[in-house]
């Protein structure tokens, strides 16, 4: 991800698995002067499974010659193996729209990482429910909506929102944004909102897990970021890690080690999907990594 | 652990938490001569919780001495703070009995290390309701009881089991023991018997939770020791852990990692109980490691 | 550590180890109607080595009382066991200055959890020999001030940052800081700078280790905090810890993941000291958590 | 590795970096009507680098028709790409022999994990140059060899133990053999011999790690299993790992935590030596995991 961009191009793939694909596609990028640079591919099962593939290649002035490329690739191999695919330049930055609440680690995180051009992408806007967190986006010079979830008005407010985002987000981060969305927001980013959520799922699935983790005891606290569905807490998780607790921790404690997992586990998922790591595979994901 | 065991003795406390506590025993034990090798204490709430306390000392000539020494403390210190409390010999074994089924990595791997006396024990005996395991338990030196457990006669075996158990078990470890103790068992044991649960509880209680955690495509996998209840699962947790999976890996490579996480956490489990690090406040512990 | 903190006071002690040191300090505590709230103690050796102890206790109106307090306990427990021993109040902010040169990623952290008062430190002022983290810093609202280090005028230079400690540091806190400290400052400051090495110590001593690290082809890369001693990277390590790499990362991307490794060990570090958690043993620690 | 092995057949590469790799070796297996079941890729660097791959393959009746493959793939795609390769039946076992001292515990897991088919392999034999171990492995029906080591008389052992070897051993395993080996025997087993180190290398290189980490006062202990190569503990890392460790850890505690990463590791870098997964890059391996 530090080398240069230029000319480079992440293909992925899914399809049912048969024999040849890899050798059409290396095939037909070999025939385009195409250098790959990476590859990985993974089969859900050799026989009757679903096949995953994701390759980063080089090939001078694909830049003026994409559309082509698409089409042909598209002709060429896609087709002939009923393939879901993309073709994503490496060269232009993804939008991406932050929704949070009042908690700002996790925000913080991703502004920073952003900031220092850790993720490759455009932070193009932060939509909060609260009015807290306005100068800290400002100052990283980030636009900053405030947009009120007035109760039985949340329609209203999703509306606004859908607006805002609008041409402006290829991917969505709930960054700790402490509300439900409804499924015409989902629907509309498919396999493009990522929530990161405060446990490890599917451990405390829903509200306050800290304090229930506390309750029960647990010697290991975590964070799960997933994709958003229109299932509570249950899409594709992405990436999960965990921190060792004790009966020392009460449960602010837990709350405090709790903030260094979430930003690190939202931090790299965001990462990998913005370099088209995270393939999705039903409800659950591919990570090439 | 390793040093020498001799003249030296485990205190463990649990009472309301009020000022003075650790000055009496502290006090007590100087007045004694008593040297504190290693000392923990924890305190639910400073105000109005409870307070726990493990000290490791050693006394000269305590080993012809233990039942005045138990009877003194009792009168001068625990009575007046209304102690839960135990003193155990460092220099005497507890006497261990392993329950298993089939699976056999969680049972060798504690056979293997109280061979070595990494948990200093003397396992009394192994009983299995399947006849697989004799051979390996018999190598090494270790009587096998084979108590089938037949539908609708579960109470039978049981009885049996409690036979067996009878003056020969300080701890009881169900090592992959995969049938559901009754009441009867379980009260006879409070608090000495430990289960390994090959999930990261509390997701995935009960039945097959590798299966379940690979349709989850959860990113860990884990394992959890815990004394047993009478509530399946709910017992309080002794120690966790856990280990990165990918999608690479299909519920049969799940289970052979698994095994792996299942036995360390198991024999650390043990390992602490057995040196008495482990004390129970209500659905939880406090484990002084 | 987020409990109140009013009334409330470390205690830390080390001295040649011999029995009734718990008896004499809790029996003083209680004499003066204090309630010991944690307490941590380590032997090294229970004959002939050394004992440490870290007490955390609540005694109300101890503010107005401090003084009277510390020589009571000096000339009847202190003075006896002929004890090294502080006593912090945990409602004072300890001063904390942080020294830096270029990298930004432990610094924002620091800044970071000291604005949210996870730390609960004053960050009296930055330090740099460069100018560019100037806005960075003021942006926190702490003082930043460029002292150039030019060659063969080193001394000067620390002369200049010395005066502008003075008085207004507790901790000194090398965050990334690419000169060697002269023995000068290091022994104006004993046990009181930590410095952030960017490698597991003692592998890769020295300078550029994460380059070293890959062309070692580690699979594990780290970072250490360690108290500054004059021998360079051989201090006291406080805390250490490590994340995966393989084949896959270049050094850009060492350095990459590295950073997250480096502000999470120096932060709990920093968090530790601040907390009188950690006491010196030598060229070693006892660290209390 | 736990689906068929029938049928299936591991091809490793590697070679210098160039256009049409993947579409040469991919395009000849389809033409076989191969079906790849896994594949991975890696090139050390795009321009100039080198190239590595690891193909898992299924090709009904390749048992019967393993040379004339080896040959048609030689002819028509590793001789234009000057590749050293190699193509390894997953059907059949390899021969490993193990080298032990006194200290059982490596030597053990491996034994078991064998037994349980975990890794795959046959082992042939265990040689020992102390008797100690005799029994312990011939439990698990293996040949064990006691071949002592005396002063100046190590050429004649090796002697002994290379016939011992001959047509016995695909690798060769060092489970805390206690005995630097003669580049004799290091060159008869290029890439072959692996190796247990008792630190996290380069930590600690040499004798006696625990004992100085304890000294150093490090916060983690870690493991390192390496393949032999003429200068000590400095030939390519398969795998290492960690534990944490504390000031209430002494050095003989240390050793029993360490036995624990010591067999994890070991283990892991033989299953993934004998599932074809390392490839050697230089002083590096390129591990697909």
């Amino acid at each position: 991800m530090t080398s240069s961009r230029e000319s480079t191009a992440y293909l992925t793939v899914s399809c049912k698995d048969r024999p040849g694909i890899v050798a059409a596609v290396s095939g037909f990028l070999f025939s385009k002067d195409a250098n790959i640079i990476h590859s990985d591919q993974h089969s859900s099962d050799p026989v009757g499974g679903r096949f995953f593939l994701r390759m980063k290649f080089h090939l001078s002035g694909i830049e003026s010659n994409l559309d082509k490329f698409k089409q042909e690739f598209s002709e060429k191999v896609a087709d002939k193996f009923d393939m879901d695919w993309s073709l994503n330049p490496a060269w232009i930055r993804k939008k991406t729209a932050i929704l949070v609440s009042k908690f700002d680690h996790a925000l913080m995180d991703l502004l920073w990482r952003a900031k220092r051009d850790e993720l490759f992408t455009e932070i193009t806007m932060v939509i909060s429910n609260h009015p807290d967190l306005r100068e800290a986006v400002e100052s990283f010079g980030v636009t900053f909506h405030h947009v009120p979830v007035e109760k039985d008005k949340k329609e209203e407010s999703e509306k606004k929102i859908i607006e805002l985002l609008k041409g402006n987000a290829d991917l969505v981060i709930l960054a700790r944004y402490m509300q439900i969305l409804t499924p015409k927001l989902i629907d509309a980013y498919p396999g493009k909102i990522i929530n990161i959520h405060h446990s490890f799922l599917p451990a405390f699935v829903g509200a306050d897990p800290y304090r229930r983790a506390g309750e029960r005891g647990v010697k290991l606290i975590g964070a799960t970021a997933h994709y958003v569905t229109e299932e509570l807490d249950q899409g594709p998780i992405i990436e999960q890690d965990v921190i060792r607790v004790s009966h020392r921790h009460d449960i602010e404690e837990l709350k405090i080690l709790g903030r260094d997992i979430e930003r690190q586990v939202l931090s790299r998922a965001v990462k990998w999907h913005l370099s088209e790591r995270v393939l999705i595979d039903g409800n659950k994901t591919v990570v090439f990594i």
